[in-house]
């Protein structure tokens, strides 16, 4: 096994315990009385926009190019949302992996390579 | 290598591969222009109330028992969310696997579980 | 004129002057630069989500019944979701009451009464 | 009585009537029970999103250029947005505008303007 495969098997490896460690966070608490997936939802869009908050008056270039203390902020509400996502999926047994690869190929269909090259925006609005 | 690890393996190449197909994705369509920071956690934040819109008039114990099509759609959000938060994680340089158990950690000190048992909410409203 | 009416006059006129004032309060602080509609969507939604964030983790019923700090906080909250939605209105010259006038009309043709009597979600889920 | 007071008047009552026929819409359908603030949270953030959708690949500068079909659609998501502000707040038993105003107050105090001219973002970050 080379470096880079054994890279992304420890990578897995802390994948599945995330899922593991999060159910454990939340039985340690008690706090799967408040997990139902309504309110998992909520708590997701909040971090979501913890995350948006940081951007919403920097231009797209700015946001390019942030400082140190800034990208660590960040980088603390990008894990809170993949927290409440993989807390989330759990709860519904999604397994997420599986499911971005299946919407990657419906995006595929959905917005050729070909018809959308270089337009942003819904394929209605071209 | 036993079953379990295996798949673990196979989750972690479809993880990295995830970040490189979601690259390529955006580099067919010549999109990078659009991938700013910025408009990523616009494009997350909107995903992710496509999600909370799901679960807005449902009772928390409706959201724990979805119909099949219901789940169906739910885990296309959940997929759309997962998308964004990658690409975003990449434009950044974000590990989201290491960033996610530096916040686990952070959670552990904030929310002792002998001091929050049972009550959820930030640890000032207790 | 009757008290109502006067009370509702004394209201429009601090409609009228909320509008001003919040273009007042922008320009003593140098903030138009930042106040383009993208950058005020963004912000809108931050505050929306600081109201979700207040109900997240409550069933519907304790939402109902909020203790008075809590509904404090949350009016504040209201408060900041109509200030960035009279000030992005205004930015895009659009009558906010008017719109929401003609926006009834059209859900009124949507959902017809007799047809999603006791039934939530779009029309198409019935 | 003047022209522009006599506008005022007919906005108030206008404003006034929107809470009363928001009353009417949701008992007509039967929808009471569906509002509660937790649920209207979610719907108020859901069409927060659906504006945010609408500028997420604008440059600032094309957000404030619209067409008039664009202008259209995000009228009628300011529209949503503003129909369940009035809908909680009456749920509430809040005055929008009276909290406004004092959420302005508290504004001018948190962000005065000798101090933060030209400059975006919270206090703690100048």
């Amino acid at each position: 096994m080379n470096q880079e495969s054994m890279d992304s098997q420890e990578q897995a490896i802390a994948l599945d315990r995330l899922i593991q460690r999060l159910r454990e966070f939340a039985h340690e608490r008690a706090w799967e009385q408040f997990h139902s997936p309504k309110n998992l939802s909520m708590a997701l869009i909040v971090e979501a926009a913890e995350l948006v908050e940081h951007f919403q008056w920097l231009t797209e270039q700015q946001s390019l190019q942030l400082s140190v203390d800034k990208l660590a902020a960040v980088e603390q509400e990008l894990a809170d949302i993949f927290i409440y996502l993989i807390r989330l999926s759990d709860r519904l047994d999604v397994n997420l992996i599986e499911a971005a690869w299946r919407k990657i190929e419906i995006n595929e269909r959905k917005y050729p390579a070909e018809n959308v090259r270089g337009k942003a925006g819904k394929p209605s609005e071209y």
